[in-house]
């Protein structure tokens, strides 16, 4: 069943936070939506964090003319495995995004004017810095669970290193301890799209830089697919509006990226894009520390981990990384290797697959078993 | 040993060629150079393909001042691999690139002027239909062995089932039957950001479109690299010079594609980057065949194919699949999968862990025995 009719709420923070970078950045305004209703104890919330381009909107529809529900509505919802009967489902836009909370786009109250560049450089940490306000201000003092896949993934560790007493526990989906510099690389080059871009200026533009961060988001397309999902979706096969002679002609697949790379354009800010995927970049679990241990020294929460085997971005093999550490130092860990052939969007596409496994890990966390 | 000072030579075909795609080309030059002496049998020729932005000069130096010698210089010379005491070694630019055979950047002689886009599409078949007349020019009616690696191996492949009675045998490194779509839409991205710049102007360029250039060949030196070998060479590092919390700041890894970006716009025509990637792409060993068992079927020469392990533009399970078709068929196969962390580039970059299996095979090759 579905949440039904959602809204939009926001919250501004005026005392700020003080960032990884040394800069101090407020006011924050975050956007946020909830589900469910906060039990007396307020023990049944769980936070759903959204990954690069994700938004606040987890869940149901903002009116009903919308054409499409929230992004993660198949598992969020009366009787779904986020049961919104049992739990308060909570998600919230991060810092430097652009559907709402404070980033790139945002009036600078110092000037006036749109931060654009002058905005600080934020770090996945810094996401959750300012979550971690919101999540007190709805009088929460620990949530049931932190979830959420990739970016997501990468907040629900944050929490798990930096907040061990504000979390029941975790769940970590195709996400990395640190991006390789193959997946840097990838975004380095979907920066520079923008960069190449002469109508994005610096950042001080009045209309998305179209051709830039229609190819940025193409570069990042490519990465969140496989090979196997490639193939099997568009195999080698050619537009039949072209001739395979013409010089402009495309395969499907050429076309398929080309078009959504187009469309992205209409909903994501190209600032906020490079902001985030700098973030992205610099995350490194073990940020601050000497090594992964350390940083997991703090942990106390029960994580459990799913990795996709296709998953060429944040490949399985450093989810096991974090796993084998966690399980050396006794941590408690699950982990699960799914076979999927959906790449990095299999956590997205494929909620099936993990389903069962996350159930019974918050039925554990709920009864106090793990 | 070096082979020394060597001379490009060139030769004009004024007789032209019908491309695969019906359009006919006229006239042709091959930019080529050879190495070693043809035997009086003319048995004893290698012709060595060369990858996409590759081009005839294989080995030695063009003049003493020449600060790097050619690009496969480490396997051709007097006692090396391919022994030019021994064989007469040729290489020759493909039609379609910009090191002088024709291509893009030549004049159409209906016009007086570059063709650029008028250029019309080439396919790897019809590079190998302009090296056919090369070869029968030079006096050889059957080539001892073709080798080569990525685009080469595609122009071995190309000999082997189009010209099988012209080859003595094929060497096939790091190649596919057929790009998949995932390395199709790695193209297509580095297509879009030639595209993407307005120096460009639709190939009616006088300066190379330097951006876009630039950051095509970005993107495809990720693909020719490896998550292994990115990791060894740069790991998470970030540029020296740089805070990591500059909005501009990069990763090492980052500005070495941005360098070597840059500076392959001083050596490569964006027009013909542009052609030799749809070449690349439009590549079926079952071209115009119903199944690949269909196109092999003319196979006599044995061949000899190399794989490398972390190769993932073109990864090994490719290989295999020619390899267990002609296996299957009765032919006369090698099959070597090569451990490697250098992926796609390791052809170039480890010859040492190929040499002697390819010796063995020359030498079985010479004496009939395969």
């Amino acid at each position: 069943m579905s949440v039904g009719i959602v809204t939009e709420q926001t919250i501004t923070f005026d005392s700020g936070i003080r960032l990884d970078s040394g800069r101090f950045l407020a006011p924050i305004t975050l956007v946020y939506e909830t589900y469910g209703t906060l039990n007396a104890a307020a023990s049944n919330a769980i936070l759903v964090e959204h990954a690069w381009t994700g938004n606040a909107h987890l869940a149901g529809k903002l009116n009903a003319d919308e054409p499409k529900p929230g992004w993660w509505d198949t598992i969020v919802g009366p009787g779904k495995l986020l049961d919104t009967e049992r739990y308060f489902v909570i998600c919230s836009n991060v810092i430097g995004s652009c559907f709402g909370s404070t980033g790139p786009t945002s009036i600078n109250p110092k000037t006036g004017r749109r931060y654009n560049l002058s905005f600080p450089v934020v770090t996945v940490r810094d996401m959750v810095r300012a979550q971690k306000l919101l999540i007190e201000a709805l009088g929460i003092q620990r949530l049931l669970c932190v979830m959420g896949g990739s970016m997501g993934g990468m907040q629900a560790l944050e929490w798990a290193t930096q907040y061990p007493d504000s979390i029941g526990s975790a769940i970590v989906l195709a996400t990395t301890p640190r991006p390789s510099p193959q997946a840097i690389s990838l975004n380095a080059v979907a920066r520079w799209a923008i960069f190449n871009d002469p109508t994005w200026r610096k950042g001080e533009y009045k209309h998305n830089p179209k051709d830039g961060l229609a190819l940025a988001r193409g570069i990042g397309h490519i990465t969140f697919l496989s090979d196997e999902s490639m193939n099997a979706k568009f195999g080698r096969r050619f537009s039949a509006k072209d001739g395979q002679f013409d010089f402009f002609g495309q395969f499907e697949v050429e076309r398929y990226l080309n078009y959504n790379g187009y469309s992205f354009v209409d909903r994501f800010d190209a600032n906020s894009f490079l902001y985030l995927a700098k973030a992205l970049d610099l995350y490194d679990v073990a940020w601050g520390c000497e090594s992964m241990s350390e940083a997991f020294n703090t942990v106390t929460a029960p994580i459990q981990f799913f990795a996709f085997s296709s998953d060429w971005l944040y490949p399985s093999y450093q989810t096991e990384e974090m796993v084998t550490c966690l399980t050396d130092m006794g941590k408690t860990v699950e982990y699960h290797l799914i076979t999927s052939a959906y790449g990095h969007d299999a956590f997205l596409l494929e909620h099936e697959t993990f389903a069962p496994m996350v159930r019974g890990f918050l039925d554990g966390v709920s009864v106090g078993s793990l």
